[in-house]
Formats: structure tokens, sequence, C-alpha cells
């Protein structure tokens, strides 16, 4: 169908101003927050309701055309770069709050509501929603489902994936299935867990049912300087191994406290190799036992400087600098290009190691700041984009330390999502007959693969010609027996 | 193929006594802990390593048997309950605890490993396997990943899938799928949550790394006494609702408490209409404060008579009743039916009194034993099989309670899985578009129907013939729109 005649379906059913297709109009749609791929898509619809975007579906399915939904555009692994010939299909106007239900403890939400909107909502009964990437200002919580998204504070609390209880979700034949359940478990696959995390390649969720729970009723940190980056490794896996989940467990390396502090003197020390910001959260005298173990935890792994935070002013004030991590990259450098692997613990101070190699190698510098606790690597590689080939040289930087993830026995995303920036990477980590299966499950849901196309997970042609060694969480491929 | 050859070939590759086809032999795998459903296997297979695993079902596969796996045979669903055409595939010879990494505190065990015996394995460590189904003395790993089992303490610590952290699967092919990974997120989709609750329907497990955690420094538990179920059921809300999550939260009803008073006089109270057991767990000073909200909780919500335990053996023998409920209901029926459906806690007391209603109805008395913390109910239901009709009557009194849950907002499973025993109630829990989702994904993985047919997801021609009435999550069906 012709992009003119898919326009006059679409305004048969959306108001006109909910259909783009203006080059003006589709160009803040051309990209997320991966910004070094950009696509303007064909046309951009923006319905207001579920009856509405399951009108676009059909019609998407009747004229197989691609569809990419788009929550905030907050994403960093490209996961709602549009399709040259498909519809962006923005959630954003599906924002209400439907219910939050204290005795529950349960909110119900449509997709483009705000993920700190939630948290606000609930806030009056004392409750909160614990997912809180730092987009948590302007993300969206489909957006959220979509990429499994995380958060300082996962380590505790879990991922999207642990916080959610129900789905609305529609097909792409714009069928209505409805996930999940309020009780812990519920009958059939799990698809909810399925659902979560699938980058917009298995359905559209337009309804989702959060776990709110208590707002904490104190919480302080330990902000702890070591003059070694593998001290500092070492003492995050001491805190894991005398049994405390900490609310959050957050590193800094030099480079990265060095461009923070210029940024905003949050009082680090600037001859520090590494800072563990370390945080417990709970009753008054759970959180007060949990510091004094972590303070002894900290001395006895060799810290130079232990402080503990004595109010809510001074936490926030050690927060301050992880959380401008990212503006502070963006003031030593033009560019910068965020990654997300996951190691194990154990491995901390080893891939550290190799990432400034790399750094060496390429003549990139890199600033490590990440979730130290589940071993959720954030490399910020800072480049220069009008410079030419030093994109590229970052990308291929990007994709060693990725490998070098893998290799280490961890994976290619924490709460990114693989999105485009990280498929070729998924040819490392699966091998043919798994990959295979994530095909065979996208087919059954979306047959005619007009869902994200070419998102998340690479076709085995993709592979076979890239030719990567299939490296599986960092163990031996398993020898393949002779066929019965 | 005939049995014969089967046989022949099955005795190609696994040592004689692994390979059963005598009736005799085959006496002991006619069902689960579902004993109202038996059938003999046609031969039983006790490989002993994965590849013979892996040869088993490549000939199931090119000989088009079908194959049900059994772990422990503890089942209560009759999810291991065998094919007559089949080979019942059973895992009792993988039963060795591969790995303890105290560091990552995880373990890589076998599917045939018995449940408690990761806490055994681990204990010297400081650590424990949380997930603990009643049976866990006897019943496996591998089991407990097919049902997603839970156990007293998954309130707080979540079911099985909520434990684990990766697993060894081999499809139907023979292939084998590493799945999930050490971090908390892993990419492509969700196949470990997936797998988890799947009751052996699209594929075998071969190897499971579980998470461990600390052994918690002190354990606590307050009896409390009620003269009204609905006060019971409100203090269980109240203490939820205050943003406490006890370890475990038990309830119990007046002839469950009768019951098991005679049997070993734990020194319940027989003046009580319901007894509630609530359990803090962690570190001293968190659990006496913890103990202490509970406690004021439990008089605020009208308690009759309240005791927390003074030391270790006053906690256990607060336990030894709800632990015996079981046998106890063993000693005064000559037959119960262990019934498990899910409800929002706050239906708990108006479930109870509709369950009192139908056990009237039915003439068959009912104990009322269960998770109260996250609503999952065991109703008991006592029958005699050997009185004509009453196991039917039984069986209907059960699917009236599952429909009860269902219409509640519930869902027909809390941790004993669908297998055959509640196959119809599938029927009303999900609409038509579910249930064909769930077909799509096990055609995904077994195109072929051959891995344990029958169970867990009824056939859309089998929910027509029962013209069941389709009941979602409480919710009404929503209005189709009409074809684009």
């Amino acid at each position: 169908m012709s992009p003119q005649e898919l326009i006059t379906q679409l305004r048969s059913f959306l108001p006109p101003e909910a259909v783009l297709h203006e080059t003006e109009d589709l160009k803040p749609y051309e990209c997320d927050g991966l910004s070094a791929y950009r696509q303007l898509p064909m046309i951009v619809a923006l319905p207001h309701t579920e009856e509405h975007i399951v009108k676009v579906l059909q019609l998407c399915y009747a004229t197989n055309t691609p569809v990419v939904a788009r929550g905030a555009g907050t994403g960093l692994s490209g996961g709602a770069l549009p399709h040259a010939q498909g519809i962006l299909l923005s959630l954003a106007k599906l924002n209400q709050i439907i219910a939050v239900d204290p005795l529950a403890r349960t909110a119900r939400v449509q997709p483009g509501v705000r993920n700190l909107a939630i948290s606000e909502a609930a806030a009056s009964h004392g409750l909160y929603y614990a997912p809180d990437p730092s987009s948590q200002i302007a993300c969206s919580v489909g957006g959220n489902v979509a990429e499994n998204s995380g958060g300082v504070h996962c380590l505790k609390y879990g991922l999207t994936v642990h916080n959610i209880l129900k789905l609305r979700v529609l097909t792409i034949e714009g069928e209505v299935l409805e996930i999940g359940g309020e009780s812990l478990d519920s009958a059939g696959y799990d698809l909810l867990a399925l659902m979560t995390g699938s980058e917009g390649m298995l359905g559209i969720v337009t309804e989702i049912t959060v776990k709110l729970i208590p707002i904490p009723e104190k919480a302080q940190l330990v902000m702890a300087t070591f003059d070694d980056v593998q001290k500092a490794g070492n003492a995050v896996a001491n805190v894991i191994a005398a049994g405390i989940i900490p609310a959050g467990m957050e590193m800094m390396d030099k480079i990265t406290i060095h461009a923070v502090e210029e940024f905003l003197h949050a009082g680090y020390d600037l001859e520090a190799e590494a800072i563990l910001l370390c945080e417990s959260d709970g009753g008054t005298g759970e959180v007060a036992d949990e510091i004094e173990r972590i303070f002894t935890i900290m001395q006895q792994s060799g810290a130079t400087k232990i402080r503990s935070s004595q109010n809510e002013a001074e936490r926030l004030s050690f927060w301050a600098g992880r959380k401008a991590a990212f503006p502070a990259a963006g003031r030593v450098s033009p560019d910068y290009y965020c990654m997300d692997g996951t190691i194990p613990r154990k491995q901390l101070a080893q891939v550290l190691q190799g990432i400034e190699q790399l750094s060496r190698e390429y003549g990139l510098r890199c600033m490590n700041v990440f979730h130290a606790g589940d071993g959720n690597l954030h490399p910020l590689i800072l480049y220069d984009a009008n410079q030419p080939g030093e994109l590229e040289k970052t990308e291929e930087f990007g994709g060693k330390i990725l490998e070098m993830c893998i290799h280490a026995g961890g994976t290619i995303t924490g709460e990114h999502g693989v999105g485009m920036e990280k498929i070729n990477q998924m040819c490392t980590q699966f091998r043919s007959d798994e990959l295979a299966m994530f095909h065979a499950i996208k087919s059954a849901f979306d047959p005619k693969e007009l869902l994200n196309p070419g998102k998340a997970v690479p076709s085995l042609h993709r592979c076979a010609e890239l030719g990567a060694m299939h490296v599986h969480q960092g163990q031996q491929k398993f020898a393949e027996l002779p066929r019965f």
C-alpha cells in the first residue's frame, strides 16, 4: 500500500494531528537516546486509545507494514530506531495512571506514563515504584517494560520484570492478551517475563500493573575512597559475601571522579583511583546495623577514606556526583558513547584493566561509572563525532568491551537492551540453536516479522557473515553428539 | 516403531537396568503425588548422563514417541502422569551437585538433586537455597523448575523462578540450550522464565544454577489465635499493609487445628476459628523490631491469644502443627485431595466462606491450611475413594473452588502447576487468543508435540467442548473491535 493510502487509512480512525508524515514532523522521531543511529520513519502515528492502536496494528498486519513502538525515546540501544518503510507508533498519548490500589499495593498505568510519575502518584500512600533508571524523570513505563530497565536500586529491588504483575498486550493482529496476574505464580507459560525485555518485537503493551512498595523509613549512604581499583572491586565482593544486599552499590573511576568534581564540586577525593557509594535502606535499626557493617568491610578492604551520610542533604550530595556523571561526560567531551554490559562481580578489577588497555589502544578516553553490586558496567567512551572515523573507532572499542564481558562470563546487556546497538554481539553471546529458538518464538507472536524488524535478535545469516566465534557465558561449547 | 524395537534402540546406548518395560517394573511410575490419576507408561528410561538424554530425545523425535519427564514424582497436579504410548524419562540418576560457589553464591546441580540436599551442601558456607516446598526432603530441583514450586517462605524469597540463574536445557531434537546467566538481566527473550513452570512441555532441563542466600542470623515466629476467620484474614491484610513482608505467613482453620492437635498435641488453641503463624527472619535487631510490630498488628486485628516463640525449639514446635497438616488429614480421612489456587489477599475471608458453603453442598469436609501472605490456598478435601462416586464429587468440588479463585481475580495454581488436574480450568482462566499463544510457543519448541502431551495447556477444541465461560482475572472480556 502506498504511503498516501496508508495515511488516508490512518486518518479514517485517528485525529488529523495524530498522523505525521512531513519531514519536519518526522525529524524528532529519527532516533532515540542512541543518536549515532538515525532514520526517518515513513509515518508517525500517535494513537490516543487502545482501540486506536488495535486499528493501527490491524492496518499494518493487513498491509504488511512494519511498525516500531516508541515510548519517551530515552532508550540507549536504538530499540526505537524507526523503519524507513514503516509506521513509528508513539505511545506518548497513552499517559494515564488508571488506578492506584494502596491495599493491593499496585498501580495500573498506561505505557506512556513517566516512570517517576508512578512514585509521585503513590507517595501519598507511603508507596513507590522501585525501578529507577537514571532517565526516570523522562522515560516511560512502556519503554521500561520493553527494555526490562533497571537502575541504581535494582540490586536490591530487581529489574522491571521483578516489579510488574500484569500486562495488557496487543498482538500484531490487534488481539488482546492479558498476561500475568496479581499472585506470585500464574498458570500457563510465563508470557509476562517473555514479553518484558522483548523490545517491541512480540507485541504492543497497552496497560501495565506495577507493584508498589513502602517508602523505606530511612536511607543512608557510605562513600569509600580507594587508591586502587582492584581494592574497590574486592570491597564490592566482600560486602556481597557478608550477605549484605545494599540498596545500591555504585563505583566511579578516577577519570569520572575528576570530570564530575570539576562539574559540580561534590567533594569527591581527587586522589582516589576509585570511589564506592554503598546505600542501605529500610527500618532505622536495620539501616544502622547495616551501615556499621558496611563501614567495617570498607575499612578491612583497604579504603583510604570512608564517610557515611549524617543526614538526607548529605546523602543526596554524595549521590549528586554519580547522578551527574553523564552530563559531566558531555562537558569534558563533545560526544560520548554509553556502553552497558554485565559481568560476574569477581571479574570487576580484571575487566576494568582490560577496558583501560583498550582505551590506550584506541586512543579514546573511557569513563567507568557503574552498578558495581550487580556487575553492570556503564563505560562511557569519550569521542568527537566531527573527527572523521572516530565514531567508527568508538563503536569498535565498544564492541570489544562487550565481547570482553561475554568472555568474562557476563552478558552484553545489563539494562539497556540489545536494540540495533548490540545485535552483532548477539552472535557471540548465543549459539545458533539458541538464536533459532528466539526466531521461533518471534514467529509464534509475529509470523510476518512486522514488529520492530531487524532489532534485538540477529538473523543466522547475519551471524554467519560476521563469522562471530560463539563464546557462551565464558563456557566452552557443548560437544554436539552424533545425531541418532 | 514397535515397543520392542524402541527397547532395543534404548538398550543400544543405555545400560540394561536403565530400560524398564515389565509391568511390575513400570508400576512405581504409574502416577505422581496426584494418585487419583494413574497410567502405566510403555517404557521407563533411566538415563545416567546428559548424553543419554540427548540420545533418548533424538530417538523419540525420530520415531514420534511421546516422552514424559519425571523427577521425584512428588508433584500434586499429575504433571508427570505417564503416556500409554510413551517413554517415561526418569531424571532420578542425574543427582549430582556439580559445584557450590560461595563467592558467587550459586550452586550448579543436576535435575535429580533433592531440594533439601542443596541447602545441606551449602550450609558449611552459611548459605541455603530458599524455595522450600513441603516435599523438600524428597522432591527434586528439576521438578521444582518444571512446576515453579514455592513453599512457606516464597512470600519473602520468591518462587523457583526467582531463585535460579541459569538452565541447561535439551530440546526435543536433543539440542542444547544454555539460558539465563549469572547477571540480573540477560540478552534475548527471557527463556529462563519461559522454561520455568512449563511442566516438561518445552524441553528437558539437564542442569540448574540456583541462587544461594545467607542463612538468616535469626528467625522468630508469632502465633495468633482468632475467634473469627474474617478477623484472621484482615490481620493478614494489615500486616502486608504495614509494609511488612514476613518470611512466612500461614493460616489454619478450625477443622485443621483440631486434626493436627489430636495428631501431635502442638498446643494449638482448640477454641480458635483460625490460627495465624507469622515468621520474621534476618538480623537480630531487624527481627526484634518486626516481631514487635507484628505482635501489635495481631492485637489491633482482634487476636484472642498471641504468642511469640522464645527460642528455636519453641519456634519449631509452633511450626510442627502446620507441617503435619497433610499427614493429619490422612489420619482423619481415608483420602484427601489437596487443592492449590491463589486469590488476592483482600478476598481471603470471602473465598473461605464460599469454600465452607460448597463443603456443605457436597457433604464433604474441607480443611483449609494455606500460605495466607500470598493468598495461596491449599484446601484439603476429605473423601473416601471406596465410596462410589465420592472421588468424582471431590473433583467437582475442587473444580468449583478453582473457578471461585478465578472469579475472585486469582489464578488456578499457586505452586503445584496445572498438569492433568486443572487442564479444564485453563479454559476458564484464559481466553482463546491467549491459549492460542501458548500453543504457538509450544510448537516453537516442540512442533511434533512429543514433550508431555496433553498436559498444562488444553486444546481449543477441548475448551469448546467444555463450553467453559471465560472469566479473565475477575475482569470482563475485552469487547473485540471489528476487524480492519
